[in-house]
């Protein structure tokens, strides 16, 4: 079968040819419709982030997969329920955390990731997948279903940083989100469908006419131009932020989130940036963490309820704005379109197949 | 009447004569038993923190008070009840913080507090307050009220660290204290007590032998010396740490304290520190937050509930804690003793009157 990989030394997808996987036990096969290409798969093909799976000289590629069931193997699963796994999977046997299905929270070493960091990804015309690590979702998501892992990470980023100001009252108004790219624009979108915030604000840095700058205002957010805004100084130049949600991975943004916040605010962190030192004034940020009872909270992957909540939130976001997001859905013989990192380009996936 | 004070352009407390208050509508007139000291003091009297009452020459010191009603004037309260007061006052009319009881997650500007800024405290042989910002204690605890504010500002520090991991299944076994000061020593015995953690830590940077040292010792804790295991090297040297109480407001400590933190751990900051630059792997600490889900959480001051949870925790401590904790209590005519912070000094508090 085809699949799309990233050769050990070399950073361009290419097309290989790999043997159909057989189930194992638990296992179902997937037959592969769509897999979404995002920030990550770029990181990976350039080698900045990610490991191949041990002894292979290739990675196959894709995180963000849609599949029709081909053969339940035994499993709960029927032929032809549209499914979409999760991302992490049991390194060797059993651990407390995939055993409490939290594989999410599980450390360094107690997991591999699909398509990233030492297990091959879904982009292939079939996978297989022990059936507790697929998520069943409706028919009428199918041509979407490669979003519900990027809304994934973004409600488990929401619940944890809400959960952070459960001990008391918070009434958030306003919230920003760190990063246009896709998955800051599709979080845009989830917040506003949430109903939570008056208002809402994206970062960005680029120049209009910009296709992401109309997305931003088509959700009626506010775009700030973060080379004439830095992020600490949102707070004066527009309203201090309730809720502040990083998905560019610049490092300083992490720390400038503290003075973004207004009092009792949260900022959630997803970014994986690399080394990077650089000065900052850690008493007045210390104290401003004190002093306004505000928190930073850190955020990886996502586990099945969030997959199975970010099915419901997609599920009641517009046709307009997903025609906005996705920029194009191409064939294995596009690749150079499918992973093009450019100003026209917001999300895109890979067809491996229709219903 | 007598009360201890700290006048404009001096920094060592001295005794004065005031007028005694009379309570206005709402307001409870209390005579004072015992008012404890702590680091905030030293910081107020060294006119490091906090602020004088407007037009006012001088600033009536202490914020850890314990009383009994001598006047309840209309209110719910009764004579002869045993009472601690809450630190944070309206400044001007009410305000949507103390409307909800919730004062603690007022901004600045929208709160003074007792005896720290714009508002005298409670060293004084009479105070009058809102009823609603005195919490009755049991008749047994009364010696002891003073460490009532204290523990209720760790008790609102825990919750909201707990909170922040409320989203998943947290199972902590280690927990950190930094700071050996008299709040320090009382948290790590709140922590001991919850029996939420299998180890306990606390941080300091004394020479044995040392009576703190022998508090936390007593408590099973083990004592790191930061001066051969700074913070971020707690991890290595002994084991990561799911729960980090930073009480030292020595700000690299704070950032630190990501290193310090075990996967899916929460950092509790609650030091005030002065402005201070200094140089960070900024990168690396943001992809630690992120990559393994933890979290930095302010907290500062402390509302009713959190001061009937500390009197909980306190009724449990035992006695022998208690008399290591407390070093001495002395009269007005015993300032320098009272006011001493030498090593040989843990905890104090002054005398005004016995029930």
């Amino acid at each position: 079968m085809q699949a799309i990989a990233v050769r050990r030394g070399e950073s361009e997808p290419v097309v290989l040819d790999k043997p159909r996987p057989d189930p194992a036990p638990g296992e179902a096969l997937v037959r592969t419709l769509r897999v979404g290409i995002d920030g990550t798969d770029h990181e990976v093909i350039e080698g900045g982030h990610g490991d191949f799976p041990d002894g292979d000289d290739h990675l196959v590629l894709g995180h963000e997969a849609v599949g029709v069931v081909e053969d339940p193997n035994g499993t709960d699963l029927d032929v032809g329920d549209v499914v979409v796994p999760t991302v992490r999977r049991r390194p060797n046997g059993e651990n407390e955390y995939f055993a409490r299905g939290e594989p999410d929270y599980a450390p360094e070493g107690q997991y591999v990731e699909r398509g990233i960091v030492g297990a091959h990804g879904f982009m292939a015309k079939y996978f297989t997948s022990p059936a507790d690590a697929l998520v069943e979702i409706p028919e009428s998501l199918t041509e979407l279903g490669f979003l519900v892992e990027p809304a994934s990470i973004s409600e488990k980023a929401f619940d944890l940083a809400f959960a952070s100001r459960s001990a008391f009252e918070w009434a958030p108004e306003t919230a920003a989100v760190l990063g246009n790219g896709s998955l800051g624009l599709l979080t845009l979108a989830m917040l506003e469908e949430s109903g939570r915030f008056d208002r809402l604000y994206c970062l960005g840095r680029r120049d209009r006419p910009d296709p992401t700058i109309d997305v931003i205002e088509s959700l009626d957010g506010t775009y700030v131009d973060s080379r004439e805004t830095p992020v600490d100084e949102i707070s004066d130049v527009h309203e201090p932020i309730d809720f502040v949600y990083e998905a560019t991975g610049y490092a300083k943004h992490a720390f400038e989130t503290v003075d973004a916040l207004a009092p009792n605010g949260v900022g959630a962190l997803l970014g994986v940036p690399g080394d990077w030192e650089f000065e900052i004034d850690g008493g007045r940020l210390h104290r401003e963490l004190v002093l306004h009872n505000k928190a930073l909270v850190g955020s990886v992957n996502s586990g099945v309820s969030d997959f199975e909540s970010g099915v419901d939130t997609l599920l009641a976001l517009d046709d307009d704005f997903f025609d906005d997001l996705v920029t194009g859905v191409y064939g294995l013989d596009e690749l150079d379109a499918a992973f093009a990192n450019d100003d026209s380009t917001i999300k895109t996936a890979v067809e491996f197949g229709g219903r």
